[in-house]
């Protein structure tokens, strides 16, 4: 059957909160600049009176994916789970409003809807501190199968896998894509998060995933190894397509015996990275269901992410597909 | 006794939800542009299910006042009501992560923390939908005596007259004020607020006000003329001084006999209308509280003005004190 949507995210359902901070902030609070560190309800609420002023906005790695997908013109669902509170229902508004099918029944007990701390420092980099709250209750039960076997890929957040029952609930959903002969997709998300699962995912991407993203300290990180032509070497001979970011050196694309290499997107000027590989990989898999190359993949996956680092916040801000046509 | 703090705003406790939409949308949802609605739950539901994705940014037009004050170098205080829920404590922490002193205890019980829906549309015109939830529930009880007295000015928020027992805490604070020799202001907030307290609010500003804020719709609304030249005739004999801004021209400051008219800071391109009003009068206040003379402080205003249109949302996103030094 053909499938009736481009792809399922799956992944921690997050609000963002995101404050402009000095470089010295970083240092001062002991943040990992450049990471996502996960923190418990004691430190998210600590760190938030530590913070300047902020914003909310929707996030969520991969359903900052799916919602650039559908604003490039695709068709996109989402599995993730929030609380039934007041940053709950933005992140379900906000996902809705985007167009992207979410239909996952929010908790009524437990933690509540996961929250991100942001620090944008002067150099347009982020700083990401994690409170997963009610995010990594996501259940197997929560994976639809109609939804997943409908979708032509099933996209899956590597920070899901932090939590052993979102582990399983993400597990579910690569075997119900697979039985129904449709293509599974990784993010590696972080480097230290692949530091976390290193030996699970070695095995997980021989084994279950078609298609790798990847940044470049992510893949190395990978393979314990500085050298990134090593990495893409390995990672070749274990996954079919492996989309591979060098932020403003563009991205490799390496599948079989092929290999594209593809410049950046032009962007006036860097303001905020949050949502960069999110974005990045929304293009590509735009271009994957609708046919185009890897080197056009990759091509539009800089596009959408040359949108999103121009502006706060990891959601883009006008319609991507006027970007492309 | 000298003032310990210039200014302490008193006014609606609100957090915004800002979206961009096309300028189909107001008419088709029967939203009335420009102006400030008042909607109650149910609506605030429905609006909000209509509305495209949006980010969350604190507001409240006194709130964004004193936060401007403060970003320009000057100390000031809140007192509004927010309830014990996730958008009250995004409020609390926005307010003093900026430097504002607000001691007010959130509710326990009651209706949620106010929000308002704000659509922005492409000529950057904001029109608000204000459901108030539990901002109306300021009480006398709130406002501290002794933060009052130590205010230079005691800056009420008109929007704040729309509720009984609001009203009545604004009262106590004017008295409070004058009690202490400290100065009152007033902004008439919005023309069709104007509307409904236009009798009660003509006895106020004659006998309780000393400086008052308003644009020329707003003035012209309260002598129900559309003549804006005399309006500010009228204004002048009830009020000691009378700041009226007029948007892109600028704005007219009439005190006894003199009258300055002050042309509007340049602004490159104008994102956002959201907050123009209230930074302006944080811009004045800094300016009274510095002792400059009226031109002066319609300058400071124009310039706090000019940064926050610039972007979305009403808060400032830069030290406002770097513009002005």
């Amino acid at each position: 059957m053909e499938p009736q949507i481009d792809v399922v995210g799956i992944g921690n359902a997050i609000v963002d909160v995101i404050s402009t901070v000095t470089a010295g902030f970083i240092d001062d609070h002991g943040l990992v600049k450049g990471a996502m560190t996960l923190i418990d309800a004691d430190r998210a609420t600590s760190l938030y009176e530590l913070m300047p002023p902020g914003i909310e906005s929707s996030g969520g790695s991969a359903a900052n994916t799916v919602v650039g997908l559908v604003s490039l013109g695709g068709r996109a669902a989402y599995v993730g789970k929030v609380r039934d509170d007041q940053l709950g229902a933005v992140f379900v508004h906000d996902l809705r409003a985007a167009g992207v099918a979410f239909d996952v029944v929010p908790g009524t007990d437990g933690p509540p809807t996961a929250r991100c701390l942001i620090q944008v420092t002067p150099d347009a980099e982020r700083t990401m501190n994690t409170f997963l709250g009610k995010s990594v209750d996501l259940a197997p039960d929560d994976v639809d199968e109609e939804v997943v076997a409908s979708a032509a890929v099933t996209y899956c957040e590597g920070y899901l896998w932090d939590a052993e029952v979102a582990k399983a609930a993400m597990r579910r959903a690569m075997d119900i894509a697979h039985a129904g002969g449709r293509k599974v997709s990784l993010t590696l998300s972080d480097s230290f998060c692949v530091d976390r699962h290193r030996d699970e995912w070695l095995d997980l991407l021989t084994d279950r995933v078609d298609l790798v993203f990847a940044n470049e300290a992510e893949i190395c990180s990978l393979f314990r190894t500085d050298d990134f032509a090593a990495a893409s070497r390995w990672i070749r001979d274990m996954v079919e397509v492996s989309a591979l970011t060098r932020s403003a050196s563009g991205s490799v694309v390496v599948a079989g015996d092929d290999t594209w290499m593809v410049p950046a997107a032009e962007v006036d000027r860097v303001v905020d990275a949050t949502g960069a590989g999110d974005l990045y990989a929304a293009g590509f898999l735009y271009g994957i269901s609708h046919g185009a190359d890897p080197e056009q993949c990759a091509r539009l996956g800089g596009l959408a992410a040359a949108e999103v680092i121009s502006h706060i916040g990891a959601r883009p801000r006008q319609s991507l597909s006027s970007l492309i046509h």
